[in-house]
């Protein structure tokens, strides 16, 4: 499989455990039809068990799984082949968030694997020691997040992402970084991208919203909105 | 859900890691037909991501996952949500197999959400005693298997396997007993219910044979023919 | 090295990660000096690298650890070998704790390395049904705590305790049961015997008490008091 | 504690859990003479209970253990407190062995506690992606090897070992480089010392050897003799 391109800004929308089903379906095929209109690159996290049904029913999303094994064909009991979630249509992984830590040598090996399979990388460290120390492993994609602003509603202020930004460049510059600590509203959306992330995007700010669909349509928007400003600017 | 109903002698095809994606699909449609034909209960484990493709193109398979996390509807990133299972067509999972171990106090916690969502739970252990202390949990089914000797084409002897049976029931008396330790042939399958196996069934004695299909066609008519050989000697 | 034996009401010194060193050294002390004026059990644990300090400089204590591995001697880096805490003088060691858990597997081969060591086994469970599930394992002692009691300065109540008793003893009838949970002061002592416990202890509310050798102090004097009310009682 | 200096070429005595008590101290013995005899810095690692003890016997030594956790003094049952270690005398800690892998995110932890009490870390990694990642961290010294060539007695090819040291060097200049993989002779030790590694040292080399002690002298006497060699031609 060749690996996707993504485009920053890009846009995640990881509901975590929170949706499954129905339910999850029912967001992504709402976040397939804003990448479409917005041509905005959409990461979409799903249940392993959603992954399949979620990629037939979609077509700009790009399938994320929250985690993946270092496993090979073969024996091994109850963990994720990656073989298996590409012939799902999975196209990136998560890596390393604060809630499924993996060991270093794991995660050389995972990467090494997902490199082989042309899945996407998104590698979240909580510290900036930890990404860059990361970063020398070039993933596709990192998230900074200070751990303790996970689901708290309050966005990382602008000095730590721009900081965090410059720590992963300067150890892998084609590294995308996506801003996404307590991301709740577009106004933390438009911050974000000001800031310098290539990407962000958000879970509990999504799914726990009053108004899951509308939030993540205004979300995506916003995206939309300062890379239009971003792009004037440049001329 | 309602939990369903296992009838003995049963049958179990684990392709592991070893099979996903088209192939798995093919092999459980195989499956399918022989459970329809021989009117025997037949797990089939599948990689999570193709829990709901398969559960979706099979009418009488038990859809098996090879592990569930004790994880809630929320946060938990990269772990299998149990509803989410349900939700893609999953009715049974593995638990605790030598090649995924899981801590007591999460046994304890899986097989609790197990019983909540109506699914079937097949809980391995290693040993006599830890099988014993699994089995005051009262598992749906226990896989007494020498971890020696997974993979080996070696079946546990006769005398092993009336131990652990007599071991499990007279802990738990409605716990269904699966030895599926080196079952590479349809006499290994003959001669694992013949020494009181509830059921039986394979790994690598199926997906790595010259002809796994033929391979499970002759082991499911095993099971059958066993079967109806021991209703005859119970007239 | 043979097991010894436990002789109830007994004491449970637990100093977790709060103390080390002089420390640790100076309470075990204390301990050891009540342990002998009372002449009661009194079960200590340390930090491992205070093991063998503390086993050299007092004479009537249990040296216990918080956990062990299920390690045999050769390769293994940084794990806890058992053969090495003998050598220290451990005789006695926690297992499964619920900061600490154990895999089920696990827990039935270190507590068979444990037998053969002599080394007297405590197991941990926050739930009955995993008391039971573990008494099967038949441990010297267990400690039946709901997690969420621990550290909180509540102790377990009285029927708890009792249905907790009864649960452990109904499988394992030679199992001295630990009640721990929320003990503070000499009152919370005085309750958990009461209400059957083999034994009780504490960890913070020793450790963090305004005065921790007086509080150790009282609690081990109301254990022998009771002891000597229900000698009494037995006359 | 002010962390020690290391001066190389180092040795470094890694008895794993083939060695406790006595038969540890005798052999720390050894070393503690031949790192005063011949000037020779040397960690020698330890079973967690044995610290205590071999730091009281010895003088010269670098005890070393072989894991620590990352947990602060208070709660935490059953892990190992730096502090701890401090108390008994452990001026350094190996890091994520092959044997004991370690999470990233654990290890960017560990390792800052390890720096504000002063302790030595020793970081291994089994690829040169791995070793880069882990140099970012700053360790005061890397293993760099192959898991495959761990206990074999196989040493790492000259080559393997040039293009470690730089890669590691390339990213931290001050972080030492072990070259430790197989070294089962004063033959041995030459080489890698001679292919650039700051230090060495053996396990099974040593232990396993029909004379350890004898070993162990003729490997020290080797890193001594090319250490002058070295300086005779710096000249």
């Amino acid at each position: 499989m060749e690996k996707r391109t993504i485009n920053p800004p890009f846009f995640c929308v990881n509901p975590k455990a929170y949706l499954y089903g129905e339910e999850a379906l029912k967001l992504a095929k709402t976040a397939d039809a804003l990448a479409e209109k917005y041509s905005i690159d959409i990461f979409f996290t799903v249940q392993y068990a959603d992954a399949f049904r979620i990629a037939q029913e979609t077509k700009h999303l790009i399938i994320t799984v929250q985690h993946m094994d270092n496993l090979n064909v073969g024996p091994g009991m109850g963990y994720i082949l990656p073989e298996g979630l590409v012939a799902a249509g999975v196209q990136a992984t998560f890596l390393n968030h604060a809630e499924h830590p993996v060991g270093v040598n794991d995660l050389v090996k995972i990467m090494k694997r997902a490199e082989e399979l042309g899945i996407l990388v998104i590698a979240c460290a909580d510290s900036i020691a930890e990404a860059q120390a990361i970063a020398t492993l070039a993933p596709d994609v990192m998230v900074c997040e200070p751990t303790e602003l996970i689901g708290t509603g309050k966005t990382s202020d602008a000095s730590y992402m721009k900081q965090t930004n410059e720590a992963v460049k300067s150890v892998s510059p084609n590294t995308l970084v996506l801003q996404a600590a307590g991301i709740s509203s577009a106004q933390d959306v438009r911050l974000a991208i000001e800031s310098g992330a290539d990407g962000t995007g958000g879970t509990s700010g999504i799914v726990c919203a009053v108004d899951p669909e509308q939030t993540l349509m205004e979300m995506v928007e916003t995206v939309a909105a300062v890379h239009s400003e971003q792009r004037e600017q440049r001329k």
